[in-house]
């Protein structure tokens, strides 16, 4: 793989894409929480290579099926466990430890609008995901602003990310100061090495 | 090298490094504004390999010995230029295009606090670094906000990303929501790929 990336980091999911990169290897295991159009996961499948393992979850059908095709169409499909499951069953799907996990938050691109994350259940994924992560493991979420209660959940994500130990999790938030204060922006959460 | 790079993100400057790493390829053109104790120098020089080329700035002859010394000791001394002038001196010295150009605002790490950067010969240097930036090149700017005169040099900087033209810079600003608001943060420009 090429380790200059060809993506502008023009928005929050090319920087999740970007510490992706930086991060995650060959024979890791990894989870995204929200698969959505299927691209992160893509990325995921790519970098863990054959022997490594990807769990994607997903509320709705549609974007499972979005998902399945565009990891056949790269010939990585055997690489990745398809869950329709909302991300709050993490827990019990995946076994540890992850070298990443990736979560959107907000609704499916193009999807149903009406069906969004909410705190009730995306704080305890986030709870989850971070029990499960090994040593030096990310933690990326891109908070997304514009959706009726965005506003809640993010008050709630960013919270919880600023009450994190800072002897154990390096947290960032990473925002774009000459865009709307409505551009999607990324939370990032790395479990600190002994 | 390892792409699994070694620190944890736990401040400014890893979380820098860790950008590096990304974009700097052997060949490569870069920049250290500051070199400060070498820290970045050695980084960059390491980076660009044998072919490629750094040049160190800095108005203290203490941090250009320091940083002369850990370059000899990792052997790669002879791809830098160590230039004894502040940093807006850049445009004069340097040939660009350039694939990074790193700068830490505040003082020198166990030096002289009365000698600080400022805004005056901040901000040219910062404008005469983006002009000098290739396509996809970034401007990393480590903020330290501890130092009398800190606050204003801050403000004059983040104004002076939040006002880059979208169409043309991925700016980002990151902050440590875990940790004191006066702990260092980092705003990187990405001069976009057409």
């Amino acid at each position: 793989m090429n380790k200059r990336i060809d993506e502008n980091l023009r928005g929050a999911v090319p920087l999740a894409h970007l510490f992706l990169r930086e991060r995650v290897k060959a024979g890791d295991r990894v989870v995204d929480a929200t698969s959505g159009n299927g691209r992160d996961t893509l990325l995921l499948a790519q970098l863990v290579g054959e022997g490594g393992q990807v769990w994607a979850f997903d509320l709705q059908e549609d974007a499972l099926t979005a998902t399945r095709e565009i990891l056949a169409a790269h010939g990585v499909l055997g690489r990745v466990e398809l869950v329709l499951a909302g991300h709050e069953r993490l827990a019990e799907v995946v076994d540890g430890p992850l070298a990443a996990v990736v979560f959107n938050l907000g609704y499916l691109p193009g999807g149903d609008q009406r069906i969004i994350t909410r705190p009730t259940t995306t704080l305890p994924a986030l709870a989850a995901a971070l029990g499960l992560l090994a040593p030096g493991g990310l933690l990326l979420i891109v908070i997304y602003t514009g959706h009726d209660g965005a506003r809640a959940e993010e008050e709630a994500v960013t919270g919880w990310a600023a009450g994190l130990d800072p002897r154990a999790f390096n947290v960032w938030a990473c925002r774009q100061p000459n865009r709307s204060t409505a551009a999607p922006y990324l939370v990032l959460v790395e479990k600190g090495k002994p």
